[in-house]
C-alpha cells in the first residue's frame, strides 16, 4: 500500500457554484482550494478559501503550485489571469471559451457560425452605431454592454425608437471601455437552457432541457425535464455539441435559449455550471457539478438522465421559511451560507417527483405556505 | 433583512461519518465544526477541525462555546467528555444512550426490556465465570471485551469448550478494564440492520432494513431493501421505537439484527450514523447523514423512504479503480480522503437500479471488472 495525494481542484470565485462544486468533489476523494477577494466568500465554508484579488500575482503563483487543475465558479475572472495561469496549471475551460463568453458580440457571432439562429444583433461603439443599429433592427430592442453584463445588468431595454437618447444616457459611458450591443427584442414563446458537459477526450453529453422563467432579469423559477420538446432536445445537443466541438470546451456549460416558433434561438453562453441546472443535484443520476469535476479532472462522466420530474424554486435577497420545504416529500433545501441582501442569490430549493401531476401538487404546497404562488405559477401552468 | 448567524453542529470524532454529515449539512445551512486527535482526521477536508483529544477540557471548552450542538462520529468516545460537554451545550443522541451501546452487557439487556430477543449472554469478569457462562451457554459462542470493541476487534470464538483457556489468554486482561460477556454463537440465516431516526419532539422513522454481509468482522456488502422482509420491516419499526422512547434517543441509530427461523435477534446497537446507511445517500429520498443533521437541529425529518434498489460494496485498506464505477450508470464513488492501511474503512460504492435485476446486472458488472466476484455474490444470490 503506497501513499496517496488526493488531486486538488483549484476554483476562481468562491460563490454557490464554487461551493457546490467543492461539495460534489468530496466523495470523488478531490480535494479543492478556493480563491475569492472576498473573507466571507461562502464556499469557505466547505473549502479552503484563499482571499485574494485577480491581479494578486504573488497569491495566484502560490495557489497554482497547490492545485492540480484550475477552474472557474465566475465567467468575469480577467482573461488576462486566465492566461497567466493556463500557462502554470491546466485551466478548464480554457481561457479562450471563456472570453468568447465575455463578450456579447463574440459569442453571438460563434453562435451563427455554429448554426445556432439568433435575435438580430449589431454592435454599437457610438451614438451613430445606435441609430443606425435601430434602423436595421427596429424597436423593441435591448441594449446591453458586450461585457461583464449578469443576471439582467448592464441592460436597458428600448421600447420604442425616441428611446434611444435614454439608452444611451444609461450605457452610453461604458461603450468606450466594454462596447455595447444593440439586439432586437424577440417575443419569444419559452426560455429553455441546455447544460451540457464535454471531457477533455471528447465525450459530449446534455441534461434534459431545462425550463427557465426570470423576474426582474434573475432567474427565479426551472422546470425539468422541459415539457413538449418534441425534436427541441435532438436540435440542442447538436448545436451544443458543435459549439463545444469548436471551443474544445472541457466542462460543464450552459446555454441559454430562446424559443421562438419553435425555432431555437440562442440567447447567451455561460461557461460554467448554471443556476438553471442546480435541479441535477436531485432530479439527475449524475449532476452538474459532479460532471464538471469529473470533466476537468479527467474522469469518465456520470449519467446526465433525468430521475422523473424537478422544479426549482430560486430564493434571491433572502431566504424564506425552510419549513414548508422541510415538510415536503423529495423537496430539498439548499442554504448558500451567505448573508441576506437585495437582489442576491442566497439559495435554492429543489422539488423532486416521479410525475408531472405530483410535481404540480408539491410545488403548489410548497409555493402556498411560503405565500409565493406568483413564482410557481408559469411551472403550474405549464404542469397542468 | 437582519444579518443572519448560521447553526455549527459541532462533531466529536473526525472520520468518514463526520465527513459525510458535514457534507449533508452544508446545504441545509448549517457548518460544522470537528473535533479529532488526528490532525489528518478525514472530515478536515471538508470542515474546519479543531486537533485535540478527549481529555483537553482547555480545548473542548472553547470547542463548545463555538457549536450550538454536539454530536458523535465515534460512540467510544468517553462517557466522562460527553457528559462534561453535555454540561455545557446541547449534545445528541444524549450521553445516557452512548453509555449504554458502549456496555454490550447494558445494551444487551435494553434489548430483551424492549422486548428485543438476544442470543443467551452472560457477563465474565473471571476465569471461572467464563467457565460457568460456557456451562450454561455451551460452544459455539463468541468471548468478547463489554467495551470498545467493533469491527470484530476485541472477540473470541470459543468452537469448541477446550478453547476456553485460549480465550481467556486472548482476552481475559481486559476482563478487570473493560469486562468481558460471553454470547451464543447464533447460526442466524441473515443480517440486516435497521437504521432509525428520532427527533427531539418524538417523531420516529426508519428506512427499510438493510441485508449486510461482513469478512473479517468488518462490513463488506449491504443490500437494500433487504428482500423478503414480510413482516419483519413493521416488527423493527416497533422494536427500534420502543428502545428510541427508551432512551430519549435523538438522531440517527443503527440496530445490527440476526434473523434466525425468521424471528429477529437483537446483536448491537450503534448510536450514530453507521455504515450499513451509507447506501441512503443516493437510494433513499434522505440520507442518513442528512436526517440527523435534521434530528439533532431540531428540524423537521425528511422522507426516509427508498429509491428503487441499492447495493453498497465497502472499500476495505485501500481503494480498487474506481473506473468501473464511474463508468456504471447510477453507481456512486465515495472516497473518504483517508491514506491507505490494512483493514481500514477508506471508501465506499453505492450501485442504484429501478429494479433488482437491473441493480443484480450493475453490481455484477462492477464485481467482474474489479475482480472482486467473492464480496458481490452473495447480494447477487438474494437478487438472482
Amino acid at each position: 500500500m503506497t501513499a496517496r495525494r488526493q488531486p486538488v481542484l483549484g476554483i476562481l470565485g468562491g460563490g454557490q457554484l464554487a461551493r457546490m462544486l467543492a461539495l460534489a468533489a468530496a466523495p470523488l476523494g478531490v480535494n479543492t482550494l478556493v480563491v475569492d477577494s472576498a473573507p466571507d466568500a461562502c464556499a469557505g465554508q466547505v473549502a479552503p478559501l484563499r482571499v485574494a484579488d485577480w491581479t494578486d500575482y504573488a497569491a495566484l503563483e502560490k495557489f497554482a503550485a497547490e492545485v492540480d487543475v484550475v477552474t472557474f465558479d465566475f465567467e468575469n475572472v480577467p482573461a488576462e489571469t486566465a492566461h497567466w495561469l493556463a500557462e502554470r496549471v491546466a485551466v478548464f475551460p480554457d481561457p479562450r471559451a471563456l472570453a468568447v463568453a465575455q463578450d456579447r458580440l463574440a459569442e453571438k457571432t460563434l453562435f451563427r457560425e455554429c448554426g445556432l439562429n439568433t435575435p438580430a444583433f449589431e454592435a454599437v461603439d457610438t451614438r451613430a452605431d445606435l441609430d443606425r443599429a435601430l434602423a436595421n433592427i427596429g424597436a423593441p430592442a435591448i441594449l446591453k454592454t458586450r461585457r461583464l453584463g449578469y443576471d439582467g445588468k448592464g441592460q436597458f431595454r428600448i421600447k420604442q425608437l425616441s428611446d434611444a437618447d435614454a439608452a444611451w444616457a444609461a450605457l452610453g459611458a461604458q461603450a468606450n471601455a466594454h462596447g455595447l450591443i444593440l439586439e432586437a427584442f424577440v417575443p419569444f414563446e419559452r426560455e429553455l437552457s441546455v447544460l451540457a458537459v464535454r471531457t477533455r477526450d471528447g465525450d459530449f453529453h446534455i441534461w434534459p432541457l431545462t425550463q427557465n422563467w426570470h423576474t426582474d432579469g434573475v432567474l427565479s423559477l426551472s422546470l425539468a425535464p422541459a415539457q413538449n420538446i418534441d425534436t427541441l432536445q435532438k436540435r440542442a445537443e447538436e448545436l451544443a455539441h458543435v459549439l463545444a466541438e469548436r471551443l474544445g470546451y472541457v466542462g460543464v456549460f450552459a446555454l441559454e435559449l430562446f424559443v421562438k416558433d419553435g425555432e431555437l434561438l440562442g440567447n447567451e453562453m455561460a461557461p460554467r455550471v448554471h443556476n438553471s441546472g442546480h435541479w441535477t443535484i436531485e432530479g439527475a443520476i449524475a449532476s452538474q457539478f459532479e460532471n464538471h469535476v469529473r470533466a476537468v479532472l479527467g474522469l469518465p462522466l456520470g449519467d446526465t438522465s433525468a430521475r422523473g420530474f424537478s422544479a426549482m424554486f430560486n430564493w434571491i435577497g433572502e431566504l424564506p421559511d425552510p419549513a414548508p420545504v422541510f415538510r415536503t416529500v423529495d423537496a430539498h433545501w439548499h442554504d448558500y451560507g451567505k448573508q441576506p441582501r437585495p437582489g442576491r442569490k442566497v439559495g435554492h430549493a429543489t422539488v423532486c417527483a416521479d410525475s408531472a401531476s405530483a410535481l404540480a401538487a408539491r410545488v403548489g404546497d410548497i409555493a402556498r405556505a411560503l405565500q409565493r404562488e406568483e413564482q410557481a405559477a408559469p411551472a403550474l401552468h405549464v404542469l397542468s
